[in-house]
Parts: C-alpha cells; sequence; structure tokens
C-alpha cells in the first residue's frame, strides 16, 4: 500500500530515528527524585514535539507527581474522537555495568536502537508525533479528531492517572483510546491484544501467641503462625491446579471455542515460557494450555511470606505470627470486589480457632479488560497489521494488568486498541533495552492508516 | 532435719548471699565479644572460691571459646564419683533501662537477690561451693568423690564443651553428674527432672524459576515455590494435631500409666501454659494434656519461613525460591538420624516434579534423655527435697534440650539428676533477674544432702 502519508514516513525514517536518539537522551526516570527536573524536561520536549508535529492546544497538565502533556487536533468535524496514549518516563537503567553502550547516548547496531526507553515507551510516543506530522504535511488528514495523553508516571505505577482524568474529564472524553504502548510478538509477527488481566493484592497475617516462644518449652502445646498460615495457603489450591476458593470461577467467562482455537495456533508459547521463567516443567489449571492459563484464567499468586527467624543460623522459635503478601490475576467478567469477599470467607473458614487471621486488601486494583475480536476497531487493526507486516497479527492477551486501560475503561467509559513495537526480548525494563527500527517504522504506517480508517468503522 | 553440715549452711546464709553479690558483680556475658575478659575474670574468681571452699587441684581449662573451670575432692575412697556441673557465664542485661536495680549491682528486696545472673546460673555455682565448703568444715564429708565442671559458654550453646569432655575424659570419668543449672517448680514447690526432649533443626529450601517472575506474564503457569512450600508444611500435620511423617512416631517411648498420672496432678499447667504464651487456645496433637504435649511428645515446629517479597508495599511476583527453617523436639528412644532419614523422605515424596526441594539438616542435635523415677539417685533426690521443702517434688519434664546433659550422657556414659533454684518466673534472659534466697539456701542443703547419700545408693 502506498499513501502520501505513508511515503512521507517512508522519507522521514531518518528523522524518526534523529528524534528517537534525542528524545532518549533525556533521562526522565519517574522513580528517581534526583531527575525530577530531568522529567520535567522530557515534558517540554515533547510540549515542542507535539508543536512541530502540527499538535494543538498543548499544555502541561501538572499533578502531584510528574506532569502530564495534553494536545489535540479536533479538525475532523462531526467525526469520532481518539485518544492517543503514551508514557515519557522511563525505568532506572542500574545495573549500568551490563550496558554494552550508555543508556542514555543511544546507539544504532544491526537496525536496533539501544537506550534506556527507547522502546519502552519513547518509539511509542515519537511514532504518534511522526504519524501525525506526516497526515497533516501530507494532506491526508487524520479521519478522526484526536486528543494526546501522554504520561510521566507509567513505570511508577500511574499513581495520579485517575485523578488527573477525573479532574480533565470533559477535555479527554473519546471514543476510543489508541495506546502506544503496545507490543509486537517478533520481528515480522504483529499482535493485537483482546484483553488484559485485572488484578486484586492483599496480605494474609496470622497471629498466636504474643510473643516468639521457646519451641522447647510451648512446642507441642500452642498451634504455630506460621504453619496455620502454610495451611491456609495451601487450601487454596486443589490437586488439579484449580483455585480452591468458593465462588471463585463464578463470574469467569470461557472464552469461545474460536478464540482458544486462535490461541492454540501461536507457535512456541509453551518453549518460549520454560525459557524465559527457567523452570523445568510448567504447572497449572488442568483443561488449559500454559499460555491460556496466564491470558484468560484467574490466578491467586503468594508474592512473598514472612515468619519467624529468617536470618542465618539457628533460633528455635514457634513465631508470634506469620504474613504472607498474595495477589489475583482475574479475567472477565470477575469483579474485585465480588473476589476480595470470595477471598476473606474462605479465609475465615480455614482458620483455626487457635489462631487469628488478618485480611488486607491494597488500595490497587484493576478490572480486568477484555476487547471483543469482532470490535470493529479491532477488525480494522487486524486487516492493517496484516496488510502492512504482511502476516496475520496473533490474538493475544496480556497476563498482566495495565492501570491506564482500566481508567480509560472506567473514567472515560472507552475501549483501548495497542499499536505498538515492544517485542518481548526487547530487554524492557533491562540494560541493553533497544526497539526494533524497521518495526517502530512499519509500526507507525499502520498508526497513519488506523487513524485515517477509524471515522468509518466508528462512525 | 539438722546436722553439723546444715548448721554451718544456716549459720553462713549471709556469707553465701555476700559470695553472690561478688559473683554477679562481674559481667561475664560469653556472647559479648568485649568482655571476654570480664569472662576470664569471673573463671578466676571461681578459682580462688573453690579455692577457699576446699577444693583441690583447681585448673582453668582452655577452649576456643572462654575456659572452663575444673576442680575435684578426691577422699571418698573406693565411693563412686560425682560430676558437679554449672556456668559462670551470663546472658547479656539488655535492654538496660528495664531493670529497677543495675544488673551487675546486686541489691536484695524482699527475699529476692536481682542481677544478671542470679539465678542463671550464679547461685547455683555458689550453692556448689557452699555446699563443699559447709561439708569439709563440718566435717561431715561427702560421701562421694567431687568433681567440678563450670563452663563459660553455656548462654552461647556450649559450643566447645564436647571438645572440652573428648580431650579430658578421664579427668572428669564420673559415675553420676548433678548439674546446679536446675529448675524449681515454684516458692516453697520443687520438681525433679525425669527427662529432656532431644532435637534436631533443618532448612527446607523450594526453587523453581531462575528469578522472580512478573506475576502477570507467569501466573498461572508455573508453580509457585512459595505456594510448594507451603503444601509441603501443611502435609507435615494431620486434622489431629499429629506428625504426619512416616514412621515419625515408630520410635517413641509410650509413658507408663503411673508417670502420666504424676504429670496429671501437677496443678496449673494449662494456665500457666496460656497465661506465658499469650495464646487464647491451647493446640496440639489429640489424647495427650498440652503439658505432656511439650514435655514428653515429639514436635515439629516451623521456626521461619521467607520467600519472594516480605518489604512494605506491592511486588506481584512469583518468588524463585522459598525457605523455611524447622526444628523437632525429640523423645525417648526417637534417634535424630532416623528422624533426619523420615523427613528427608517426607519432603522427597511432598514435593511436585515442578519445583526442586532440598533438605539441609544443621549439625546441632540432642539426643532425647530420660532418667528412670524409679532410678536410685532419683528416689534419693526425691526424698531429700520432701523432707527438706516439706512437700513432694513434681515429676517434671523439660521440653527444652540441655546440650550438656546430652554431651554428659554420650562421652561420658552418665546421667545427669538436677539440684536448682531457678522458678520460671525469676526473669531468667531477662530484665530483673532474680533468685529468691530461701529457696538458693533450702536447695543448697539439699545438695548437701544429696552429696552426703549418694554412695550407699550408687554403690
Amino acid at each position: 500500500m502506498s499513501t502520501a502519508a505513508l511515503e512521507y514516513l517512508r522519507n522521514h525514517r531518518e528523522s524518526h530515528i534523529s528524534l528517537l536518539d534525542e528524545f532518549v537522551r533525556i533521562p526522565s526516570q519517574s522513580g528517581t527524585p534526583e531527575l525530577k527536573g530531568e522529567v520535567r524536561r522530557a515534558a517540554k520536549w515533547l510540549v515542542e514535539g507535539l508543536r512541530k508535529a502540527g499538535g494543538e492546544n498543548i499544555e502541561i497538565l501538572d499533578t502531584k507527581g510528574h506532569p502530564a502533556v495534553y494536545a489535540d487536533w479536533l479538525h475532523a468535524e462531526s467525526a469520532p474522537t481518539v485518544l492517543i496514549y503514551g508514557h515519557y518516563d522511563v525505568q532506572p537503567p542500574e545495573p549500568l555495568e551490563l550496558w554494552e553502550s550508555p543508556p542514555y547516548a543511544p546507539e544504532v547496531r544491526e537496525g536496533k536502537l539501544f537506550g534506556r526507553g527507547a522502546t519502552d515507551d519513547k518509539a511509542g510516543v515519537t511514532s504518534a508525533l511522526l504519524a501525525l506530522e506526516a497526515m497533516l504535511k501530507s494532506g491526508e488528514l487524520p479521519s478522526v479528531n484526536l486528543k494526546f495523553c501522554f504520561e510521566g508516571e507509567e513505570e511508577t505505577g500511574s499513581a495520579n492517572l485517575e485523578a488527573l482524568l477525573l479532574e480533565h474529564r470533559e477535555r479527554f472524553a473519546a471514543d476510543l483510546a489508541v495506546s502506544v504502548d503496545g507490543a509486537h510478538w517478533s520481528v515480522g509477527q504483529p499482535q493485537v491484544v483482546l484483553g488484559l488481566r485485572g488484578a486484586i493484592a492483599g496480605e494474609i497475617l496470622v497471629s498466636g501467641p504474643d510473643h516468639d516462644l521457646h519451641s522447647g518449652l510451648f512446642g507441642g502445646a500452642v498451634l504455630n503462625p506460621a504453619e496455620a498460615l502454610c495451611s491456609l495457603i495451601a487450601s487454596v489450591r486443589d490437586p488439579n491446579g484449580r483455585i480452591a476458593i468458593d465462588g471463585f470461577y463464578d463470574d469467569v467467562l470461557e472464552l469461545p471455542a474460536k478464540e482458544r482455537e486462535a490461541i492454540a495456533k501461536i507457535p512456541g508459547t509453551e518453549e518460549s515460557l520454560l525459557a524465559e521463567s527457567g523452570v523445568s516443567e510448567l504447572y497449572g489449571e488442568a483443561g488449559y494450555s500454559p499460555i491460556e492459563r496466564t491470558w484468560v484464567r484467574p490466578t491467586f499468586e503468594i508474592n512473598g511470606i514472612c515468619s519467624g527467624h529468617t536470618e542465618a543460623g539457628l533460633k528455635t522459635i514457634i513465631p508470634a505470627h506469620a504474613t504472607a503478601k498474595f495477589s489475583c490475576r482475574l479475567v472477565a467478567n470477575q469483579d474485585p470486589s465480588r473476589i476480595v469477599a470470595c477471598i476473606r470467607r474462605h479465609v475465615e473458614r480455614h482458620t483455626p480457632t487457635a489462631v487469628k487471621a488478618e485480611l488486607k486488601i491494597m488500595p490497587v486494583q484493576a478490572n480486568p479488560y477484555s476487547m471483543r475480536a469482532d470490535h470493529p476497531a479491532n477488525l480494522l487493526l487486524i486487516e492493517i497489521l496484516e496488510s502492512v507486516f504482511g502476516r496475520a497479527p496473533y490474538q493475544a492477551w496480556i497476563g498482566g494488568s495495565v492501570p491506564v486501560i482500566d481508567m480509560f475503561q472506567q473514567i472515560l467509559g472507552i475501549d483501548t486498541v495497542s499499536v505498538g513495537f515492544s517485542i518481548s526480548n526487547c530487554n524492557l525494563h533491562a540494560p541493553n533495552e533497544f526497539v526494533h527500527l524497521e518495526t517502530m517504522h512499519l509500526g507507525t504506517e499502520s498508526l497513519v492508516l488506523l487513524l485515517r480508517g477509524l471515522a468509518t468503522v466508528l462512525s
């Protein structure tokens, strides 16, 4: 396919790389207080980038933390509006000694640009700038009105995004969100994302004696809180790997056979789970493939457990208390608060009277998110990705939880499609992060085609 | 009862208190490297004390750590030999602000002498000195030959005592040991100790992934090592509170009905277990009373457990590994190495193939120890305690493990009877430690009567 806008992009690949190079040089680490000024410098750089690309009403929106950057282009009269989301903050680069080139002095090697934030998410953000510029400069205008929301706190959990969206609900109002913080399956193989898992997290505290007891003097006469906690945790899973909490699966939507078949066709998923985890054998709920279990089945995981003497050497005590941190990944249509209630009931039922158990639920929660494979925007994106990359995209899920997508759903009432270039081997959050440049350029073309085509399917 | 030796003691109660006062002033903390010189000063003080009391062949025996002090009196021709054991080192006194009088400036209040080490074990050691002095000065000589072994490392685990006993096996050869590091039930109520539990300790390490995994990306596909460890620990106990490790109880001697009856007659044991532990409800193996479970039944206790994220806040990982420290209390005739083998088999059988489990056994082990209630030395001691205190002693066990008694059994082949004054409310190892002086004086009389009478029953 060739159009004036795509031609523009093809003629400006070098400018895109220069732009990305410039952007990556700013160490906008949102989690590093000393670099607060650099995060703001990146926001200002973005203001300038949006201005050059043709954005309007550009504004730095302050939050309690790092600011977000807003811009829009609202000249597609009576057409729908699309909110483009990305983030300009990055993870810390440590350990520095493992980088082959400095994290903030980008270097291109073998078609890849290396640097912290290269793929997560500065390539995505610059692709949005290039896409806007290409459409405006080529005269092949966006078919929809565009709003941009570039966040500066994604890497620290988007702590102030909810408040920002609530405060500026009107400003961000749109019909669909397009995230440029998305993933690509592998070089040459695109993907679409049909859903993400939700999450809840909490802590179980079991307490017994009012101080650590001498195991010689009291051993045999009191229930050991660490053992009571272990039994409680053991009761959560049945021998088939299913969660044995009453009601846990009640609201889980079974995936349609067609979508399961699509998943089954994706090659190499088990091999990569094995290779990337380093386990000798996969394990989980009977009746589902490993990749299904990470994408479309809910989980209960212990994230940490602590009790009594954990230092070197021997201390023969009965610990006074024991704590476990856990998190659940949820899938459509599980409701976080209903699952919390199920867990609370389970803990109450499985705590012997000789100890006390307390359940604390953490404030961070995310609803599961799913977007039908036949949603018009998905169908369009699938068609575009196939035409640009020459291969039908895999229909994938994300096992993790992306708070922003849940917020767009909850606060703005809109779905999100993802167009992104991060391949799982791009060293996200690790030394030697890189973006594969050809994938970035083709991804930018896909974004242009999407923004050019969305008006028809959304109307 | 009145004899010349007892009269001597009654006329020298003030000297005993002065001696104890002087001894307590030496901060002989074996666990505090800066006070190494003070520990040696206490050993030298003891050399002088033994000399004044009439001890012979007095010697400081060096070890890799703090020294032991040896002395003897071997003039009971063709009579058996008794080894008197005590320790002159003390626990650190911290937290100092909780002491009502300074730990190393003893103060007598309401018939109690307060100070670090007062009851554990300096009263015991001085009572041995006074007993020797009383017998030699009154002319009512010991009926047995006496050897003294005063250790300087009891509070740090008697780490060098085994080597010392092995090196000086001949010197310490005896027919019976008498420990002055013993306990007294309550003011006016003596006890004899019929046994101690043995112990083994170890660590179970469960490992799975080769690094902590993102619970969103991998949750559902791999077995969580923390959960596998919890299930393994949960499998150790059955719903009746019995240890469910095959073979664990095979060698356990059931207590004769008569001894169980004697235990059942001791009043207030449940109340004090409840009060001292702070639990709302006792718990344990069905079919045995709580105090029996702490004295004469074996246990498996988790001492500590650690895995994954244990700091504040949220980190939604699947931990790469999980560790639990455990210890078992053993009773006659359980053999530590057989129990280790049972545990090893249990761990192997209950570890799913999707994780690996490693069992590490710590080098410290103690055999269970028991001394028949009708052992002639016990019968004599029971008779003496009843005559001195006016009440039949309780027949008690100690749920903990005292390495030295096991060493005497293993290395010297001798039993140990305990004559001591520590009441459980004497704040052993805690601020405001004290010894109840009347109990100390009567205990010293009991010791004299025992050493005067043992020749007959041991011959």
